[in-house]
């Protein structure tokens, strides 16, 4: 398939990156069609989409004219065949779970044209332990977007063994064609770029805290002033989510077990996953929302600093 | 000693951050008096001084009469009794060798007066490992700050053991007094707070690169579009100077010699410093200077992405 014959992209999962992803190709006039199983969440996705149009629309983004032109590319279904059909390009973010996602891909690998290509968002999986389920390989590859994807901009393109280059010349061309940056994996990682380095400042700032080296405020109060970033490293996480970071750093203290740096930092987080200390989402995590103390002013400067 | 007490600051080796150092202090009117045993030195951080003061005329962060106060603050002598006298507090910045340093702090502790409070500014050792040498250690702790001083404003005020609370408060507010942002460290740590989340970055970025995942100019372009930096990490240790970061993780490497990866980023950076490839400095390391890739318009929404 060419880039221009591109028309129509299958989101296949409504949860938050997958309605960014639509969000993101529809604003650069490619149909979004969104699948979900539940029909619920396709309708807790278009109250989402709608929230982001307006966003945009406050933000001096768009007019509201374009938003609505955005909006009319934009449909949502829970009938697979309906979604499958014309699909030029599918980008599946559902569940990280292996079987789930094989599922989805046989599935669509029966619904959909010959010609499609299909995508997965993965972020902790690779390609390779997904390929044989689409029946179509060598049109598969990974392309992860990193939310927000329309503030990050940063598409990982990362090919499995077995790919064909046309699939990744086409996956890179149209990363750029939805104004987003393409990167190349040139082979399989997991945790592409991006999250790779944010693991190693995360794993770091951890251990000063553990270390009882640093205070979670001091660590982020030297980060910001020295990047500039309106956030540092404890911040992220209450963003992130407390629950997922420690997700990935168990399997990283499971995979390099003879780091005790990494259990160790397993274990502090999860005493506030415990405590249903989540962050952001929960309330309360490393800072307590809607008014974390790192976002008032004179936080850097440490007129607040305790020591 | 009270910290209204303090007025004169003995900077000692006048080295780059030594002269940053003094020209912070004397900003913000303290005595500066820079002790070289070399009169060449002196001669340089003279010159180097009159520059830093020139750029924050031209910047507009002084006026011409402002900066020409501060430079009126500052001396240099290489006579260290003249040095020593009168001296409130020592800031020592000469090169990274335990015995050099003993040296220094033991000669200077029969100089200076007795309330002459002590510090290091040490990257990469501990005060642990000199407090003896100053016969004073209640007195002494590492005062380490992140070059460029005025831009970064971070100080790691780090005592040891034996450093006495008095000491720790008076550094901590002297800091604040000549408009940095102090960070404590509770214990002591080889690496302080930023550069142990800089060394993250680094062995994570240099790891995609030697393990072939994604080129230098690809991590550099991830990590900027999503951090909104104007520099990533390969432009970072470039501009550090590529041999400083191997020097630095080579000792890693050696600690930790159980973990692959470090070993084998020692050997990458080994490379670049065999040929003189040392960055900024050499005029050429992983970009080529004065015009490095990453400085110049669309680079990281690759518009001379090479895939």
């Amino acid at each position: 398939m060419k880039i221009d014959e591109v028309r129509r992209v299958l989101i296949v999962g409504a949860g938050t990156v997958g309605a960014q992803i639509g969000v993101q190709c529809a604003m650069y006039g490619y149909t979004s069609v969104f699948y979900d199983i539940d029909p619920k969440a396709l309708d807790a996705a278009m109250t989402r989409i709608k929230a982001y149009a307006a966003g945009f629309v406050d933000g001096g983004h768009l007019t509201q004219k374009e938003a609505n032109v955005m909006l009319s590319k934009i449909s949502v279904t829970s009938n697979p065949e309906e979604a499958a059909k014309e699909a030029d390009l599918l980008s599946e973010s559902v569940p990280e779970e292996p079987k789930l996602k094989r599922q989805v891909f046989a599935q669509f690998n029966r619904l959909c044209p010959p010609r499609t290509v299909f995508t997965t968002n993965t972020s902790v999986l690779l390609p390779s332990m997904l390929h044989k389920a689409t029946g179509r390989p060598a049109q598969f590859a990974a392309l992860h977007f990193n939310p927000p994807v329309w503030e990050n901009r940063i598409v990982d393109v990362m090919p499995h063994a077995g790919t064909s280059e046309e699939t990744t010349t086409l996956l890179l061309e149209f990363a750029k064609r939805i104004g987003q940056i393409p990167i190349l994996l040139k082979k399989e990682h997991s945790g592409y770029v991006f999250n790779n380095i944010l693991s190693g400042i995360l794993s770091q700032a951890i251990g000063l805290v553990t270390n009882g080296v640093a205070t979670v405020e001091d660590v982020d109060r030297a980060f910001m002033a020295v990047t500039k970033m309106p956030i540092g490293p404890f911040g992220s996480m209450d963003r992130i989510g407390i629950d997922t970071v420690w997700h990935a750093l168990d399997s990283m203290a499971k995979k390099y077990f003879f780091i005790p740096g990494f259990r160790k930092a397993a274990r502090f987080l999860k005493e506030y996953v415990d405590k249903g200390n989540l962050g952001e989402k929960s309330g309360k995590g490393f800072y307590t929302y809607p008014d974390p103390a790192f976002r008032r002013p004179g936080f850097v400067e440490g007129t607040e600093h305790k020591s």
